[in-house]
């Protein structure tokens, strides 16, 4: 019997995807549901088990031999546990039992959301050939994973590469997570809207408030939605050329929803870069948009679980 | 022939010192020069030929299998070749062939001190047993190496755990490396020493400006030497949470010259931690002051050494 797949799911606050991926990295089968965020946990874990029922009913499902998940966090890999900040109904939820379980004994690998499209991004996309990457999702929030040592860096818990949590302004404003100063509370979308609103940027008659409507007003030279994404992208940069003096890294790559701001961000972020990376071994760093797309979630869930059963070494 | 024991070099900007070290972190055979810091590089290179031609001749010698060596940085442990601040004739020294050559051909590993200094805490100090750690050396300078599942993770350069210039203020100020807010700008003990000075402390009759004094000063409860070393907690603190974001630490090891300042430092790096380590795999994280001593950075030389000849895995 062939088990040259894995099962993959994506976990996050409005939607749950499952696939099962080959070796090259494609989806040879998906279902999908929508996350019942405000439910009990266990209306969340059925959408999970249909998912999974959808999944095991189609004819590849014997090719199987494990199961990773990409869920949003945080997640305690060790324990087998996740608390989603946005699926308030599971708090130290015991997900990699119950899907083990509903998954008929396969075995389960944990990874948080950042760490997985980290994964991807090393099995797919821009981060390939380095032995050592930051990969960033910067989106509603900012979130993050580490290849060092050409191999994935999850940590014990599942969590390591959370850039978004890494203080690049000690005496900067306070941020949910109780620190202070954070990269997601400067670099996230919408901090990056909140920030031009309040320096007295106006949405257009649409009334979009967005990041992107944001990126699309310093495109035309909007001097308050400029300074808010140059802002985002020295936080970015503080961050990352941290990352590169704390762990050795050769390249970053920057994903997620602001990244779709292109040189908005990009531009003022290299430049950012040349200011904060001064170090020796820090100076060389590149800075590479991401490659992997909306199905950057499942294929890192497949590598990560692919990582965990055959390590490089 | 029993091959039992390393040669270590520690080379700094004021000594250059070696020992053979055995499997269990004793120093059988010693030797010293000082740094003739500001002569031309083949001078200081004499010196360390003059260590090793001391250790050569002690009658253990012929039991040396391997040379580990820990220098001021910043090094390029890929190029074999290093080029610290404080020795102006070195700039990308070939070190690493000068030594094998002068110890006749032994395998020679190259790290930085702040790494060498970690590989010592981890061995023999408060850092064994931990999987995941970062230790600091807080000093005229601060440096740091980190252990990661279990081993050392010194980056292909050799530089890895660099917190001194982990930039933790954005806006901050400017630091000689180039970059701005790094923890070294605001946390080294001419840094303490110079905030104090700046807001108001004055040295006593003896005219001792270091932060030694301002410790003193601190614990005589003087408000502005207390503040000057709450700030470098708050960096260190910053700094520290950050990494544990980034890599997932159990613990941080503080050594070094300020570090002896005790509670004056610990109590509020302390309170900072509970301040800026808010997230799950972060927040049980825990501070310890460094035991190794004096010849940390000579054992640490020999554990990199060590390492690298049996990694773990």
């Amino acid at each position: 019997m062939q088990t040259d797949l894995v099962a993959a799911l994506d976990i996050g606050g409005t939607k749950i995807a499952g696939a099962l991926v080959d070796g090259d990295g494609r989806l040879v089968a998906q279902a999908r549901r929508p996350t019942p965020g405000q439910a009990g946990g266990e209306r969340v874990m059925a959408a999970v088990a249909e998912v999974l029922a959808e999944l095991s009913a189609a004819p590849q499902w014997t090719r199987v031999s494990a199961l990773g998940i990409g869920s949003a966090g945080p997640v305690d890999a060790a324990a087998g546990t996740v608390s989603p900040v946005n699926i308030p109904g599971w708090r130290a939820y015991p997900l990699v039992a119950r899907v083990r379980e509903a998954a008929g004994g396969l075995p389960v690998t944990l990874v948080g959301d950042g760490v997985a499209m980290a994964a991807a991004e090393r099995w797919q996309g821009a981060a390939r050939g380095y032995a050592g990457a930051l990969c960033l999702v910067v989106s509603t929030g900012v979130g993050g994973g580490l290849v060092l040592g050409g191999e994935l860096h999850t940590g014990p818990t599942g969590n390591a590469g959370h850039i978004g949590h890494v203080v690049v302004d000690m005496d900067g404003d306070r941020c949910p997570c109780g620190s202070r100063g954070c990269v997601e509370r400067i670099a996230s979308g919408p901090n990056i809207a909140a920030r031009a609103l309040a320096g007295g940027w106006l949405p257009g008659p649409d009334g979009d408030r967005s990041a992107a409507a944001v990126a699309a007003a310093a495109r035309a030279g909007n001097g308050v939605a400029i300074a808010s994404y140059e802002r985002a992208a020295r936080a970015l940069a503080a961050g990352i050329a941290s990352t590169a003096a704390l762990a050795e890294i050769e390249v970053a790559v920057v994903g997620g929803g602001v990244a779709r701001a292109g040189e908005v961000l990009f531009a003022p972020l290299r430049r950012a870069m040349a200011e904060f990376a001064t170090l020796s071994f820090v100076r060389d760093l590149r800075i590479l948009p991401a490659r992997t797309g909306t199905d950057a979630g499942l294929v890192g869930a497949a590598a990560a679980c692919r990582e965990a059963l055959h390590p490089a070494r």
